[in-house]
């Protein structure tokens, strides 16, 4: 099961190769109310609760002109998931789902992606609701997002190239 | 400068930490028409060029119930990219941004993320629309795109909290 460790009818396994083929950093970390796994939500609501999003001082550059987007991409590490299943029953029924499949945290590699709507910045801590993760979680990047980004530098020629 | 690892007037580098808070496995490998970084698109396109996602047999089984979507998000690891600019110019002008308001693939985690339109899956290869990397970049995830997904499980009582 994914918030406990064990696992459930169906679910399924697999030995998995060395994680060493690149390493994070983490760049700060993010503050929500919800210190257990069994609490957090299912996913991020607009309407959430308030969060920190707390940079580290190192990267405190990086945060210029952050307030330009009111929507950011928030990139974080599942530090508490296990890594291995393939096959996972979110409702403890016996049927199974593949794990490419759900947003569920347990993937091989455990990174949670939320849109976030910022409220305000101060120094290197954002405020933000939306999210949905442990408090204590690792931050590995932030993004404007998607949807508010258009591209500052000039197109290139994969720009253009359609229905190819 | 992003694409030639060059810096630009104005640009800001850090003396990075260690990248050893937590390690990726690559699950897979990309396949694009661009081989190098100056043909890749600044975004991907819905009726761009079809691309291939190539899943490693291990992984093989959490490719299930898969075909249930057709827009899945993907992370990449952006393997060519430098990590240390926390300032960068676009427009090669002399004017910057901070990295964190930025979608370049330079950042302290060079990891991208694009919403495909899938066409269609044979085995563990997934004919996609919608992406903008190098040929062979590294596959680090797939899940339901966000829009797209609503939680098979359960609802917690963090699901519940609003204006907190």
């Amino acid at each position: 099961m994914v918030r406990r460790d064990e696992m459930r009818d169906g679910e399924r396994a697999v030995a998995t190769p060395p994680a060493t083929d690149a390493g994070l950093v983490f760049i700060g970390r993010i503050h929500t109310p919800w210190q257990d796994r069994m609490e957090c939500p299912r996913q991020g609501r607009a309407d959430g609760p308030l969060c920190q999003i707390v940079i580290d001082d190192v990267w405190k550059d990086a945060l210029k002109d952050i307030e330009l987007y009111d929507r950011l991409e928030i990139l974080y590490w599942l530090h508490r998931s296990r890594r291995d299943l393939v096959w996972q029953s979110p409702k403890s029924d016996g049927t199974t789902r593949g794990t490419f499949s759900l947003r569920s945290p347990v993937r091989p590699n455990p990174i949670g992606t939320s849109v976030v709507f910022v409220e305000r910045v101060e120094g290197t801590t954002l405020f933000v609701r939306g999210l949905d993760c442990l408090d204590e979680t690792p931050v590995i990047d932030i993004k404007p997002a998607r949807e508010s980004f258009v591209p500052l530098a000039p197109p290139t020629p994969g720009d253009a190239m359609t229905n190819a």
